[in-house]
């Protein structure tokens, strides 16, 4: 045998397999749709038994954002080798990859921080300045000079690169750009506003 | 006498100039916030006579809002004369001025459109679409073509714009960038947008 089966798996392990799956049904729908029945149901456990792990229905649904906030991160590093440009474009490529995965979810995480919910917004914030500061940090060619006016301008950058992505999804299939001109469009768009700055 | 005494108002200007003083409250406080009690308040009238012109406390805070986006189109308005980047920049300086002194309420109204508030959502989209549909109706020097993949760059420019200044607003005097640099970088952006378009 490969794999333990289910009732083997400790309870660290069934905790991360059902955040797994909360992740799973946010990518879906609104937060407030992930529910402990939902999750139950899905699962195939008893309610009782998600309250244990996760103590009540806020507290799962908190571990659920941070995970695929996580997720998120996780996902959009940037290679080790290549150029500035070529390693920001695998990284916006994989950041369209999660938002197109994850649309229903990124968008009540959007709300959710807007709206003044401070966990959200912190979540929110905490994975922004990951991918932000993520290109200064990885930035070995100088792509992006560090000042407070490039900081600020990066910040932009990377609004801009949402409201592209969430708007591009918007738009029926027929009617948008291609992705790869999407793609390049925001990757361009950095080196571009660098450029510009006063 | 220059002024007729306030008794004498018209039904529509005293309406009129209770929706003004509803949206100098909203600069300074999220909309749910402004209430029938307060304006009373700082009107002098009774709560009655409100819900005489505004019928309930919704329609009173629609009101308000749709006044603040009209002023903030209003204003942004480019001037006739100059080149396009000029104008450009007369326009972002109003927004600049505007976001500024209407903070508290300009958060509120990306608050509410951001979290499911099919109002809010409608009134920021439309202001949003007017600031952004301008930028190729008034565009004589063909600063930006009208293509598709351009109508998305410039909503991805009113995006980083709006965050660069609200993130501006939100650092303290001393640590941020000079207003001037600021309308520099936000203007300078978007013909440098268009130059990294693919």
């Amino acid at each position: 045998m490969t794999t333990a089966p289910r009732t083997r798996l400790t309870p660290d392990g069934r905790r991360s397999q059902l955040l797994d799956l909360g992740v799973r049904l946010f990518a879906r729908r609104p937060l407030h749709e992930v529910s402990i029945d939902l999750l139950a149901e899905k699962a195939g456990i008893s309610r009782g038994l998600l309250y244990h792990y996760f103590g009540n229905l806020v507290g799962f649904q908190e571990a659920v954002v941070r995970r695929a906030a996580a997720d998120l991160v996780a996902r959009t590093a940037p290679p080790a080798e290549g150029t500035a440009v070529e390693r920001l474009l695998a990284s916006v490529g994989a950041y369209v990859e999660f938002v197109d995965e994850n649309y229903e979810g990124y968008l009540s995480l959007v709300a959710g921080a807007k709206s003044g919910n401070e966990t959200m917004r912190r979540v929110y914030d905490e994975a922004r300045a990951a991918l932000t500061d993520r290109i200064f940090e990885s930035d070995t060619d100088n792509l992006v000079p560090d000042t407070p006016a490039a900081r600020l301008l990066v910040r932009g950058w990377s609004a801009l690169a949402e409201e592209m992505v969430l708007a591009w999804k918007d738009t029926p299939a027929d009617d948008r750009i291609a992705r790869d001109e999407l793609l390049a469009a925001i990757t361009g768009a950095l080196p571009a506003l660098v450029t510009a700055l006063p």
